[in-house]
C-alpha cells in the first residue's frame, strides 16, 4: 500500500500563524489545531496540502526532523486524518495523475487490500464512470470514496477491467502502462470497493453476496444518493436555484377552457355523519371487480374533493405553497391528478386533467390510441379482467420540487405518491367504492397522451377506481 | 449519417421456409412475416441479422437485384425496423467495432443529427459507463439507446469527451483513431444523445435547458429505469430468484429477548368511538413541538398497534404474506419500524425494534453516540427546538420485496414510505399527538447504530411522534 501518493482534498486548508508555532487544519465541517508544531510535522503537513507524497516519504520526512516520538506522533495524525476522510489515495504516471481516490464519506475504508498479481480483478457491476465538471469520475453505491480519472488511459484501464483481468494482461496495449502501473491503479481502485475479485472457482466476489446479487444497479445507486451518509452532496432544502430559476406555480394553470365542474359534498355534515376513522382503516383494502352500475360524476367529484383540492392557496417567501387535504414536503404539491375515464356516469370517457383548485376536469381528449393504451397496461397490471372504470395517473411537476430540495427531490415525491394513495384508499373505503394502487406504469406513453415534456412533467403513479359490487366479500 | 453499419438487434431473428418465397422476422415481442420475397430483399434480409451494412451499400444491392420498386419498397421496410427499435448503428475501424448503439426503447429516436467539425462536443452529466455482463456499455436517462464500447480506444474518447472537444482534437493521442474515425464516433453518440453541443457563447446545449437543468443525475436514472418506456428490462413482479435465493420471512424474527410487551387497544370499541374519518383527514397537520407532559407507554402501544401491527399471516405460495393496516405491493411488507424513545413514560430511553407480531418492542441499546447522532438529526431535519420524544425510523428489508419486483422495488419500497406516513399521521391525529414525517436521514449512521448490514436492511425514512400541546393552535 506503501505506492500511493497521499494528499489532503482541496477543501481541507492549512492556516500557519505568522507568529507561534500553531498551525490549523480547516475542513468545511471541521477544524484540528495543532500547537507547538515541529518542523518535521510542518513540512509534511504543508506536503499534505500541496503536492503529497508516500506514506514513506512521509514518514522518513517527519522521523529525521522528529525523531522517533515525532514519528509515532504522525502515525496518530495520520490516522485521524483517514478517519476524517481528509485523505486522497492516488497513482502517477511520471508526473501525470492516473487515478485519484478522494473520500466522499467520514469514514472512509481504505482497507490496505493488496493486489495479488496472480489474480483476476473486474469491474463491480455498481461502478460508473460519468463526467462531473469536466472531468471523468469514478463511483459505485459500494464505495465511500470517488476515483477521478484524469486521463484517458485512466477510462481505458477501467474499460479493460470490463472483463477479467491480471495485473499483466491490463498492462498490454495502451502505451505507457507498466506492469507496475497497472497493478497500483488496480489496487487503488480495489481498496476504494470499484472491483471485484475472481475466485479461484471462476465466480464473482460480488456475484456470490446474495444480499448484493438482489440489488440492481439503479435502486442502489439512487438509495445511496437520496439518503444522507455515503456521499458529502448537499441534501434538503438548499433552493439552490433561487434567483436563477423562477419556481412553477402552487398550482398548474388549468390545461384547457372545456371543463367540467365537479360536484362538491357538504365536508361539515362529512365531520359529523362519516364513519369513525378505525372503521375505515380497519376496512380498507385493494378491490380490482366492480359492480354492474359505474362509478357516477357525483362520486368521482366527492372523492377528488376529500382527496385532494386545493384547500387555500398561502402567500410565502420565497415562493407560494398550498393547503391539501394529504400531506406534502415544505407544503410544495407537486403532484398533479390526471384521470383516464372509461366508463363512469354523466361524464364522457376520455382524458382529463384534474384542476385542484377549481375542482374541475379539464378536457384533454378522447379515447385515443395511446390513451387506451394507458387503460390496457393498468389492466395488464392488476391482472383483473374488468377493466378500470377510472384510472387516475399521478404525474408530477419535478421542477417545483426540486427547485427547493437537493439529492432528495425524487425519493421524496415518491413517498408523496404512497401518502397520496393512502388518502385515495382511505376516502374510497369510506364511500364505498373500490380503489386499487398499481405498482407501475409508462411515463413515455403517458407524456406522449398528454402532450407533455417528459422531463417537466410525467407519470409516477397510478390507481384504480369504480364501483364496488353490493356482494363484494374480502377473500 | 450514411457511415453507420445498419445490423439488426441481436434477439431478431430470420427464419426462411425452406420451400416458398416467404420470411419472416421474429423479434421477443413482434413477427414480421414478408411474402413473395424478392432476391434483393432476402439478401439485404440476411445481411441485417449477420454482419451488417451501410445504408448506401444496402440500398445499392436491393436496387440491383429488385430495380427502382424494390428500392422504395426498401425504404419503407428500412423506416419500419427503425421505429420498431430494431436497428443497431455502429462504428467500425477497419473490421473491429468502435461502438455499437442498440435501441432499449421501440420508438428509438436517431435523429441523424450531422456533426459539424467546427464545433465542440462534450459528454452529457445524464451520460454513464458501467459494466454490463463483461461489456462497457454506455447509457443515459436521455437516451433511447445504450451504446456498447467493446475496445478500450472507445472508453479513452468518451473519457476524452469529459472535457469539449472537436473532432481533430479528439483524434489525437488514441492510436488508431482518425478524425474521419472521432467525426463518426461523435455522431454517433450525438445521436444517442450521449453528447451536448458547445454553443457559439461557449454554454452548452444542456445546460441551457432550465428543465434538465433541474434534475439530478441519480434521480433521473432512477426515474427512466424504474417507470416503464424508456428501456427494455422486464418490470414487475417477475420472482427471478425463485429457486435460486431463499425469500426472507414474512416477519422478522425478534431482536432480542428483551422485550417490552405493549398495550393493545380494543378495536371493536374504536371502531365504534373513533372521531369520523372526514374529521381526522380535515384536521391532519404536521406538529413538530409538544406539551409539557410526554407521550407515554399506552399511546405509543396503541399508535403501533393502529398503524403497523400485524394482524394476520397468509401461507401463499412461493412465500408467505401478512395483513397489517397500511397497503403494500404484493402484502410483502418489507418495512421495519425502529423506535428511539427519547422520553416516553413508562418506557426508558434508548433504541428498540418493533416486532409487529407479538406486538412488542425489542431493546437493542441505550443512548450510544450512533443513537444521540440519530436523535440530533431528526432535530436538524425539522428545525423545531423541541427534540423529537419518539422518533420512528423505518428501515426497509430490502431482499424482502426485491425477490419479487424487478425494476420497480426501490421505487416500490419508497411509495411503502409514504403509505405508512399517512397512516401514521392519521392514526396519530385521531388520538391528539403531535405527528411529523422528516425529509431524510443517514442510512449509514443507522446501520451502524442498530448494527445491520447495511445492503440487507437500512432505513429510508423517519417520523417523528410526541404529546401534543393541548393549547395548540394551528398556525
Amino acid at each position: 500500500m506503501e505506492q500511493f501518493v497521499l494528499s489532503f482534498r482541496k477543501d481541507i486548508s492549512l492556516i500557519e500563524e505568522p507568529e507561534g508555532e500553531q498551525v490549523i487544519l480547516q475542513s468545511p465541517d471541521c477544524k484540528l489545531t495543532f500547537k507547538q508544531v515541529t518542523s518535521g510535522l510542518r513540512t509534511a503537513l504543508n506536503i499534505l496540502v500541496t503536492k503529497g507524497a508516500t506514506a514513506q516519504q512521509l514518514m522518513d520526512l517527519v522521523q529525521q526532523s522528529d525523531r522517533i516520538v515525532g514519528k509515532l506522533k504522525w502515525f496518530y495524525h495520520l490516522q485521524k486524518f483517514s478517519e476524517l476522510g481528509w485523505l486522497c489515495h492516488s497513482v502517477f504516471i511520471d508526473d501525470i495523475p492516473l487515478a485519484i481516490a478522494i473520500p466522499i464519506a467520514s469514514d472512509n475504508q481504505f482497507p490496505a487490500r493488496d493486489v495479488d498479481i496472480q489474480c483476476q480483478y473486474t469491474l463491480s457491476r455498481f461502478a460508473y464512470c460519468h463526467q462531473v465538471e469536466q472531468q471523468m469520475v469514478l463511483e459505485s453505491p459500494l464505495s465511500q470514496a470517488k476515483v477521478i480519472l484524469p486521463n484517458w488511459r485512466s477510462a481505458a484501464l477501467v474499460a479493460k477491467l470490463a472483463k477479467p483481468q491480471n495485473c499483466h494482461n491490463l498492462a498490454t496495449e495502451i502505451s505507457g502502462i507498466t506492469e507496475e502501473i497497472a497493478q497500483q491503479f488496480v489496487a487503488l481502485l480495489l481498496n476504494t470497493q470499484m472491483l471485484s475479485q475472481v475466485q479461484q472457482n471462476g465466480t464473482l466476489e460480488e456475484a456470490e453476496n446474495i444480499t448484493l446479487a438482489q440489488w440492481e444497479f439503479h435502486d442502489l445507486l439512487f438509495h445511496t444518493r437520496s439518503r444522507k451518509g455515503r456521499h458529502n452532496n448537499p441534501a434538503g432544502g438548499t433552493y439552490r436555484f433561487l434567483g436563477k430559476i423562477e419556481t412553477l406555480p402552487a398550482v398548474k394553470p388549468k390545461m384547457s377552457a372545456d371543463s367540467i365542474d365537479l360536484y362538491k359534498p357538504d365536508l361539515e355534515t362529512l365531520k359529523a355523519v362519516d364513519p369513525p376513522f378505525t372503521s375505515v382503516l380497519e376496512q380498507r383494502t385493494s378491490i380490482r371487480n366492480y359492480g354492474q352500475t359505474s362509478l357516477n360524476a357525483q362520486q368521482l367529484g366527492e372523492f377528488l374533493y376529500r382527496s385532494a383540492r386545493v384547500r387555500t392557496l398561502i402567500k410565502m417567501e420565497p415562493a407560494q405553497i398550498s393547503s391539501r387535504p394529504y400531506p406534502c414536503g415544505g407544503a410544495i404539491y407537486e403532484l398533479e391528478i390526471y384521470l383516464v375515464v372509461n366508463i363512469c356516469e354523466d361524464i364522457p370517457s376520455g382524458l382529463y386533467h384534474y384542476a385542484p383548485e377549481a375542482h374541475q376536469l379539464c378536457w384533454l381528449s378522447g379515447k385515443t390510441d395511446h390513451v387506451e393504451e394507458l387503460l390496457k397496461g393498468a389492466s395488464q397490471s392488476t391482472g383483473s379482467p374488468d377493466p378500470p372504470q377510472v384510472l387516475m395517473i399521478i404525474a408530477s411537476r419535478f421542477q417545483r420540487l426540486a427547485w427547493k430540495y437537493e439529492s432528495i427531490a425524487y425519493a421524496t415525491m415518491l413517498k408523496h405518491v404512497g401518502v397520496l394513495y393512502q388518502t385515495m384508499y382511505l376516502v374510497a373505503t369510506a364511500m364505498d367504492l373500490a380503489p386499487c394502487a398499481l405498482g407501475y406504469g409508462d411515463s413515455d406513453l403517458f407524456a406522449k397522451a398528454v402532450g407533455t415534456n417528459y422531463y417537466a412533467e410525467t407519470s409516477i403513479g397510478e390507481f384504480i377506481l369504480g364501483s364496488k359490487d353490493p356482494n363484494y366479500q374480502e377473500s
